[in-house]
């Protein structure tokens, strides 16, 4: 990576570091100045741990989780390292959030209110519910070293796109969230006479937004990836074939699934099957 | 495009329009059926046009118009003509969602509501705004025909990313409008008792946040991009250097940024920059 390039990237980085810590910093000011504070006795204090645990493990944490990968200091250490902190911040992510949800539950059975009746709970919960199935299949496929290579293939593409479709689901359910807490809690004086609470909350909004679109940034730019091994040859990714450096190369990248089986049959094409394996970043942890 | 994946890509399309169409026919279901009725004089009848036409607008032709250049019958038609469709289908949001202002911002004005207090308010402005913005820089840049390549090569990574970013900020904001609808509007019986209104209005939240995600899926497999010109030759996407088919080629794809215009000062290097113009789709107006 150029030296610009470097140094864009930090600064990038820096700026999403300090808007989720930001953002963290407000969840926990909304509940500590704004509401009544937090604790675990099944009354508001225990709902107030839901929106502190979700910004921090199921924003923060997993918007970190994201972009590990792209650190270039890292891109010297092993591939398995980087998989198990990878795997290890949304273990945190997933534990957080699922705290948070233990929280909500068990204040509104205090409470009697009804739980899962709002579109903020119903996509909140298929969030959480698939970030959980996404862990798990992310461990036993990627970080175990007992799923077949051509499994791994098809489902990298899957993993990638269900992680970030994941992400940006819990901001748009924290969103919800924001919105449902401020429109049920602010009556005198009114969500619509811009009281502090509303403005500081829907600021806190603006942040979880920003931190996303910062993220998205990141993990979308294609001079930030992880190079691949030193002596692996370079696929490029629209289904063509190069013939370059003496390897006929075939992109597998993000269409393995229509490969048929009957393609590795012959060395030329277990030599492509490796390539795209290496493409998802999968040989060095075999 | 391997016949396979062609009806795979048929599947996803006619799941994505099915999706969108259903999404418009709930919006219209929801406030013909469960709220007064439509109008424009001011009440609560004019007030429902705002999520008839975002959803019509902002969500399903917004959608529809980022997956235009992958529809696979269209790859025959000149690039000036799918940027024509590209832009025409934006333009078409774009005043579907100015409307929808409008429809709100009236309807506030005649019942004494102040403007913009919510998270809902103010990330949906923000949203229309940026979108605005885009869709000019987009006709400006990369429609008409006056723009130094150089600044379309730069310009082609940011201007997807950032449509990309607009429409999930439109989901978000949608998805915050029903769950702000829901909570002010579902009084007697509460939203909370699960009323047919509260449960229909959820499922439209579902089904625009299912249409988002298949957009997405359909816009970022590589394998469903618009072909390059049959004799312009392949980039690869990582910032590395392939010597290949007799040509050394350079990825400026993503990022261009990197490159200083010193860069550009050699034959070689020019041929290298036609080949990045040539990737972001631009050389075929030129």
């Amino acid at each position: 990576m150029a030296m610009a390039g470097y140094w864009g990237f930090l600064v990038l980085l820096v700026s999403a570091l300090l808007v989720g810590f930001l953002s963290v910093i407000f969840s926990l000011i909304w509940v500590l100045h704004y509401r009544e504070g937090l604790g675990w006795d099944g009354s508001s204090l225990q709902f107030n741990w839901h929106p502190v645990l979700m910004v921090t493990g199921f924003i923060f944490v997993q918007g970190i989780a994201i972009i590990v990968y792209r650190l270039p200091w890292t891109w010297k250490c092993s591939k398995l390292l980087m998989k198990s902190i990878h795997a290890g911040l949304n273990t945190v992510a997933a534990i957080l959030a699922i705290t948070s949800l233990v929280a909500v539950f068990e204040n509104r059975n205090a409470q009697h209110i009804p739980h899962l009746y709002s579109l903020h709970g119903w996509v909140g919960l298929i969030a959480v519910i698939f970030y959980v199935l996404q862990l798990l299949v992310g461990i036993l496929i990627f970080l175990l070293p007992w799923a077949p290579l051509s499994l791994r293939a098809f489902l990298m593409p899957i993993h990638v796109y269900s992680g970030l479709l994941i992400f940006g689901t819990a901001i748009v359910t924290t969103l919800m969230g924001v919105t449902e807490k401020l429109v049920f809690a602010l009556r005198t004086p009114p969500y619509s006479s811009f009281p502090p609470e509303g403005v500081f909350a829907n600021t806190l909004g603006l942040l979880i937004l920003v931190f996303g679109a910062l993220i998205f940034w990141i993990v979308s730019r294609p001079q930030w990836k992880r190079p691949k091994e030193p002596n692996s040859t370079r696929l490029q990714p629209n289904g063509d074939t190069i013939e370059g450096a003496g390897v006929s190369m075939t992109t597998n990248y993000g269409n393995t699934m229509d490969k048929s089986d009957s393609e590795l049959n012959n060395e030329a094409a277990a030599r492509k099957r490796n390539l795209a394996l290496d493409e998802a970043g999968l040989r060095s942890t075999m």
